[in-house]
């Protein structure tokens, strides 16, 4: 939890930690005896396990069977518990089950009836013949499909596989268990129904192709873990040819969060958006998106970085993408490597790789720097150094204080636009849903601890479901009212592939 | 229920019989006083309306309000209804609210988490970070996907809306309210998880490029609703494409239930099915699946009639299909019209169209006649008056005894198919799974009015997936001795795409 730990305790953000990611349970057999059980868990705790449980499952005479269950680090650790124990006298390690895979056996998802189906009566209203008045109700109007169908309420999770986690390609099978996770959390933040679409083919016209066949049983489509630059156009065309909302949440989600996040980080050291500088390490799709919305929110002095250094007029080469972030960004024209741009900076933003900084570097920046080092697993510089020097230090890490996680604003975001019946997602939604969750903080919560809400914040979600569908229902309405709202300039995919008011 | 009527009970098969899909509630506003609601009652009574239920919402001094809850025939009925109320004194009709669309409001589906999320540390099992782990292992172990996804539990339900119910091509999004009845089956009767995938195209290649583009998470597809000959090819290809059971419900679900009614039907009049001559009429997508699964159990004389009269060698033109029945059936080569076919038939199988038939022609078939005439809504003859001269006569009607229906088998078939892993199915698992369906009615049960077992018996899914799992394993085994068992030709496929042997 991010709101009960400090920034200053050193293991909680330590590489070795152990996690209850990694949680086993050892199934030790021994001879019975009144230490037996102390000398195990003193064995498994002198490992380096955090043990959570001990439970006796069987008692003789002669033999005790004890179950320790205990948050370890990863699988070299689990090994060396098996054989810290084996060198015990008269122990054997049974069996070592891990709860992550007992969690995912057979599935995280399930698909159930909302209606009763338990005599003839039901079967003739939700099926034959009683369905074929609603499905010719629907074809009669199209639009009522979303009063009599599960359209209404369920998102699509798509991905082709090639970009999951920090995992790079690994297909859309072994993407599926991170999608059932996504899918879960819709529906526990924000009682969205979300259905895993994992593509077996990485060809982006094929992609959108599937997805606007697809579409009809959708309300909305969440764009997850497919590999830039393939992402932008997939984005950037079935947000033109759907009328449904289109997000990609490795882009809009991430920025979201971080306007959330340095939102309430200025206003803990008592800076304007529109006066800091801010350096952004990376310029793939998080990157570009992140800029693009605080550009939105006031950020006039910006800095992309990436491997070769910063992003200007005279390097950004033919990629979309680079050339609009040399266009809107670095407005003195600076040509350093990161490390340069960083002294007397006010924000750094890192959606990029682990450990390109150190404490160090983080000293060179401004009085009160803020930074956000959100490569995972690994952040772009030990969260514990730069705390040393920086104010407010946030990761995406989930054992260090100010977690920046999509889940903030994924599930709220639909839950409102699907409220709303919205047909596109604008910047002014992805704005005010990183207010909803900046303001979820309290001003007698907020320090340079507790930036943003604990995921589990109940608030968060209906406070973002409403911001967004405020603004889908006044589009709509100005829609309606023959006005131009929702031009296509104001809508995210600009940010994404390339000169923000070129295309749409 | 098919097992508390008689076939001899006029109403029930009456094609103006209320009907439980068509129920109303009507809000009557009324003037207080004693015989008011009885007044109502009687006047609703007499339009021809069911009532199911009569509750006073309002009593006051001068007003009454009263909900009459009752099955009508269609919407003109509900008007005649209407139009009598009104015609009484004082009484105005407020509101008329209609059973099966209040079912359908919001669909009829849900996605839910099986797993809990309610702490951090279920989050770090569930999601990230603790989720990476098990992507990694499908990675490696793509056979874990079974193991460790919804994969294991999950069919598609697939459809392009061309040939909903006996609706026609009425698109995607107005077949959605079928395809989620249909998935709340499959979890009802058999724990299946089931979703609806409806697409938006009607090109053969494209749909079954998103089939096999979507197939990683499913254990296997149900097509549904898809008109011919597209559906022949589209089933074809994917069973040869995919590596998991591809089932189209409208041929090899109707054979199933058809074989499984019919085995019954001939142990009540004591035939056998090598020595009965059977007409089918209707050569579709059902038509041809029936006729081929009748074979394959040992029928040998059956004669196939489409509008112009019986199929044979010398009319059966180029179409594969129709090419395939003409080489298969018709072992004298009959040549004249259905009429004239139904002379002697031991048994008539309709799946065409409505009222093409009448009593005196079924008295012209032989001593024991058994008539299915599946035509839905309007059955080929009028089963009242067929039952007049047949000893057996079944409908896919749920208003008359004997309802032949294809949820007896979908669900069952797939629970089995899902259980043993089943990478495709077999002409030995739609056999078996009929003989399952027809064995769940007991000797002391089984009459002419008691040929298949109700949809709500709930021993049927469980005996119809026990025996389609043996299959499967016992087809697994063969294949991992290395022996030729679930050959090319034992394929379902074979009988919808034209000759069985030629193909696969």
């Amino acid at each position: 939890m991010t709101s009960d730990s400090q920034s200053g305790t050193a293991s909680a953000a330590s590489h070795v930690s152990t996690s209850p990611s990694y949680s086993i349970t050892l199934r030790v057999e021994a001879p019975s005896g009144h230490r037996t059980a102390s000398d195990i868990v003193a064995a498994v705790s002198a490992a380096g396990a955090a043990i959570t449980g001990v439970d006796v499952s069987e008692s003789g005479a002669d033999r005790l069977v004890v179950d320790i269950t205990a948050d370890t680090v990863d699988s070299a650790h689990v090994e060396r518990i098996r054989d810290s124990l084996g060198a015990l006298d008269g122990i054997t390690v049974r069996h070592v089950s891990d709860a992550t895979f007992l969690m995912h056996l057979g599935g995280k998802l399930e698909v159930n009836p909302k209606v009763p189906l338990r005599h003839r009566a039901d079967l003739a209203r939700a099926y034959t013949p009683g369905v074929a008045r609603v499905c010719l109700a629907i074809a009669e109007r199209p639009e009522d499909a979303r009063r009599l169908t599960i359209k209404r309420n369920t998102v699509a999770v798509v991905t082709d596989g090639t970009a999951v986690l920090g995992l790079g390609d690994i297909g859309p099978a072994a993407a599926l268990p991170v999608m059932e996770g996504k899918a879960a959390l819709f529906k526990q933040f924000a009682g969205v129904d979300a259905w895993p679409v994992c593509l077996d083919t990485k060809d982006t016209e094929e992609i959108i192709r599937i997805v606007k066949a697809i579409a009809p049983v959708y309300g909305g489509i969440n764009l997850e873990d497919i590999s830039a630059p393939r992402c932008f156009e997939i984005e950037r065309r079935l947000r033109d040819e759907l009328d449904i909302p289109v997000f990609h949440d490795d882009q809009h989600g991430t920025a979201i969060v971080v306007l959330a996040a340095l939102t309430n980080a200025l206003r803990v050291v008592d800076k304007a958006i529109g006066d800091v500088r801010i350096v952004v390490s990376g310029v793939g799709a998080a990157g570009s998106a992140i800029i693009r919305l605080l550009q939105g929110q006031g950020a006039r002095n910006i800095v992309a970085f990436d491997r070769k250094g910063a992003v200007h007029a005279d390097n950004a080469g033919e990629d979309e993408t680079r050339r609009w972030i040399a266009s809107t960004t670095n407005p003195d024209g600076f040509a350093g490597s990161l490390r340069e741009g960083l002294a007397g900076a006010d924000v750094f933003v890192g959606v990029s790789g682990p450990n390109i900084l150190t404490g160090d570097d983080v000293a060179t920046m401004a009085d009160d720097a803020i930074v956000f080092a959100l490569a995972n697993p690994t952040p772009e510089v030990d969260p514990i150094a730069a705390a040393q020097h920086a104010t407010v230090v946030a990761t995406g890490r989930s054992d260090y204080p100010n977690q920046i996680n999509n889940v903030l604003a994924f599930p709220g975001l639909f839950r409102g636009l699907l409220d709303a019946g919205a047909s596109e997602i604008t910047d002014e939604m992805l704005r005010v849903a990183a207010v909803a969750i900046a303001d979820a903080v309290e001003p007698r919560e907020l320090s340079a601890s507790y930036i943003v809400p604990s995921v589990f914040d109940a608030a968060v979600s209906p406070n973002v479901a409403r911001a967004v569908a405020e603004v889908a229902e006044r589009n709509r309405a100005h829609r309606e009212r023959g006005t131009s709202s929702g031009t296509p300039s104001d809508s995210p995919s600009g940010s994404s592939s390339g000169p923000a008011r070129s295309h749409g």
